[in-house]
């Protein structure tokens, strides 16, 4: 496996890769890998084949982080992730610093990618700027590492909606493929910042995807519901955890994520909850 | 030459020169040809060499327009555009319609590309979604045909300030080659905007590019001089034409853009002038 820092390296080798006729695979991570980012790059390999080249990109990218969220003290876990990249069977793992992708000073960075339309609520709600940083830092590792086929976590809902909004948009020749999300045997959905909790918290952790649960079963027991009702129920459920509040539940159209006011089976929820000061996000089909 | 209108086919023809080792040469153009954009396209094909391809566009991008400015109006010359590429050589003229281009209605287009340093002044001022629309239809064509060179015009300095910028901030794999303005006989930049000027605004129209060396013999003669004492005569200078206006006229370091003060020899000036309702721009090196 090869560990790349340079952006221009990386450019360099992906070129030469597809000109030989090896597709890649990308699978954009933070780092601080865990089974559900191994099960993407495993997915990654599938795609691509064995005369593909798998890349995993490992970069804390700080345009997606506003002011007063946990960008500096995000878990990193450099020695233990290589390895994981390695025994996966990785062929580069690209790792650039903040001055490669982020030139400073004077003449610095000034350039983004922003998606104006399903980026709007939920995430884009609670955290402004977040959207903006994803669909810049995700246009330029598509560039650097010129792959075929992406491959995201279903954790990230609407960043997956918004990077696929993105490829179509701008034209990027680059299929997105969505893994499934990994979960704890409590049913969890795996996180770099699960780490974050303390034990107590991560008991009542569990509460996003009970409430996923619980939505499901109530609205397929009725067929039909009122979002602000069954909002109103989960969030009481939630918040009766004594470390849990609510940031939002969402409810709205899979392909479009159009707020529903109106909830059947097949519409599709997602919730971000702060347990203590960490907050923990989840989606599921109803 | 072939003629492509799918993005579909445009992608999957630069994808197989791309995998045959023929680098691409992009000539983006919004159409209307005059000896300039001919000038670009010879331009393209020294870069690229025998072996390589040449792709002229040929779209007028609604997105770089402005509310009120001349988007309905726009030249179109689509059967003398094509004759001119066909006999200049050029190996595929990529003509999308707009629904290709900007998905409509419920799902609509909602990605954008944005500069937000270089872009600010002169042009951006005047036209403040300007150069969003360019950066954003840029970045399409640019993932439309995959060039290993785009050529751009000289007459539109900031413009192509604003695409290295991009092409530098989100790492895409094209270099930029500007190209030299092509001037009429008595000094008029190439445009096909010139066509909107009755025979009497014509005459008039030369006082942009008298105005530039107007400019570079005073500040050659002087050394220095303060940019608002330049400003002010260039301006009473241009407006003694009785149909022309000035927009603006800037003086800047060429490769930041910052605004100068204090102008000296090697400083860069751009003007924008309506004269009549035609809105015509040009730039030297002073």
């Amino acid at each position: 496996m090869k560990v790349i820092r340079s952006i221009a390296a990386m450019q360099r080798l992906s070129a030469t890769w597809r000109r030989g006729g090896a597709p890649v695979g990308l699978v954009p991570t933070m780092g601080c890998l865990h089974d559900g980012h191994l099960a993407l790059i495993h997915r990654a390999r599938r795609e691509v084949g064995s005369r593909g080249r798998v890349v995993v990109s490992l970069y804390v990218n700080p345009t997606q982080f506003g002011p007063g969220e946990d960008y500096g003290r995000y878990p990193r876990a450099w020695a233990r992730d290589r390895r994981l990249c390695q025994e996966a069977g990785v062929d580069a793992l690209f790792a650039p610093t903040d001055r490669e992708m982020y030139p400073a000073g004077r003449d610095g960075f000034s350039t983004y990618v922003v998606e104006e339309a399903l980026g709007r609520g939920m995430e884009g709600q609670s955290r402004p700027t977040h959207f903006r940083g994803v669909t810049t830092v995700v246009a330029k590792l598509f560039h650097i590492t010129a792959p075929a086929v992406a491959v995201f976590g279903a954790k990230d809902y609407q960043q997956a909606a918004v990077v696929r909004r993105m490829i179509r948009d701008l034209n990027l020749p680059v299929r997105l493929v969505v893994g499934a999300t990994l979960r704890e045997p409590d049913g969890l959905a795996m996180s770099s910042r699960n780490g974050y909790l303390t034990p107590g918290q991560r008991r009542q952790a569990v509460a996003l995807w009970n409430a996923i649960r619980t939505a499901r079963r109530e609205v397929r027991a009725r067929g039909e519901m009122s979002s602000a009702t069954l909002r109103r129920r989960l969030k009481l459920r939630i918040e009766a955890h004594p470390d849990a509040r609510v940031d939002y539940i969402a409810f709205f159209q899979p392909r479009t994520l159009e707020t529903l006011r109106r909830v059947r089976p097949g519409a599709h929820m997602a919730l971000a909850v702060f347990v203590g000061s960490t907050r923990l996000i989840d989606n599921g089909r109803l």
